[in-house]
């Protein structure tokens, strides 16, 4: 085996292409992410489509990403902190999946809520929420990138406004269903809307405790993180 | 390092015993699972928060499991099929914690539906897709711990039972919201149990698609079976 010759440096370009590729998987969900927010308002079946599309190839990317992870694990035998960022980056690349995917909920979800009169407070609230979860995606991507892990304690922080976003606008959709007798199955929509946006934050948040993990090599407390919680 | 002068009879020691507590949590979440699906009927507040915190508990002990398959690469370097069996444990184990995690959403939204009255027809519904999802669980974990591709398949198959189920259910209450204009939140609560056990459902698929990778090196068609979708 050649690299033998030159252990750390070729070690370190190995750690640092999967780490490049990671980065390069998470533009990718960010820019669909917002593609998906846009069609709250402005609702266009071919973009849908494309948002659905690529959620799947970003589980095949993913998916050769997470085995590559495994097959240096067992090739280079990593010790201590690189076996941690390795085994890290597994868990972020299957967070990262799960949020491309839920991006793809919101845009088919998006389709149905075409027809519902939402309230301005009830809209306003929607896209303050989905403008939040924006902000924490693109933090959690640099937390991962950066190993901020100051970064990954704010997260913490602003997923408690997004859960009290979830909370108020759970709150107005329950009301405008009691109210309206018709499109319920769009003003539905609009819950899981607001609940796959909830599952992103949660989602990122679990990047930022994996970064705290990486980082202290300790794993922060269940109660006050919510680690993996979908 | 002992195990050397054996490799073989204590690698398959080391794979049979990650297997094995595989099996072990298997049967928490199964168990749990059930209870959960009581509360639908009768629920017991005491009991769902022994759901909730055995959910925790689950979350420790598949993170820990994970560790130790990592760990386990890392040191024994497996080769082929067991490099891909451990793989695969890995991602089961990942499933396994989020079909714990949903069965505490069923035991969370379980009491805030006891006030609803609930027309026989949907709570008939909910129940036999309940049932449904109950069978599918300890097929999954059969086919995982007996390595079963017959039973893997059959799981795509009933999955699909469940999406209609959850069709319908989706139909009846989205009917009953048009309809009532009380306890919508409780309505809505019915919906979010309805969408856990369909999650469920897909989870026991992706751990059938797994076996049949493990069995057939071959990655299932991810529009044919649903993988890794939550």
């Amino acid at each position: 085996m050649p690299h033998k010759k030159y252990p750390s440096v070729l070690f370190r370009d190995r750690i640092k292409s999967i780490k490049d590729e990671v980065g390069e998987l998470f533009d990718i969900i960010l820019e669909y992410n917002r593609k998906a927010i846009l069609l709250l308002e402005d609702f266009d079946k071919g973009i849908a489509d494309d948002i659905i599309e690529k959620s799947k190839e970003v589980d095949v990317l993913g998916y050769e990403l997470e085995r590559k992870c495994i097959k240096f694990i067992a090739v280079e035998q990593p010790l201590a902190s690189d076996l941690m960022f390795i085994e890290s980056t597994i868990r972020i690349i299957s967070h990262a999946k799960r949020i491309s995917y839920l991006s793809a909920n919101i845009a088919e979800s998006s389709e149905l809520i075409q027809d519902v009169d939402i309230p301005d407070k009830l809209l306003y609230d929607l896209q303050y929420m989905a403008d939040y979860v924006q902000i924490m995606l693109t933090k959690g991507s640099r937390t991962y990138s950066n190993q901020d892990l100051k970064m990954a304690k704010e997260l913490g922080y602003e997923d408690n406004k997004v859960d009290d976003l979830f909370d108020s606008i759970l709150d107005q959709t329950t009301n405008l269903l009691a109210k309206k007798t018709e499109n319920t199955l769009g003003i539905i929509h609009l819950i899981f809307i607001a609940r796959s946006l909830e599952r992103i934050a949660d989602r990122v948040v679990s990047i930022g405790t994996r970064t705290i993990f990486i980082k202290t090599n300790h794993r922060p407390d269940i109660e006050t993180i919510k680690e993996d919680i979908e």
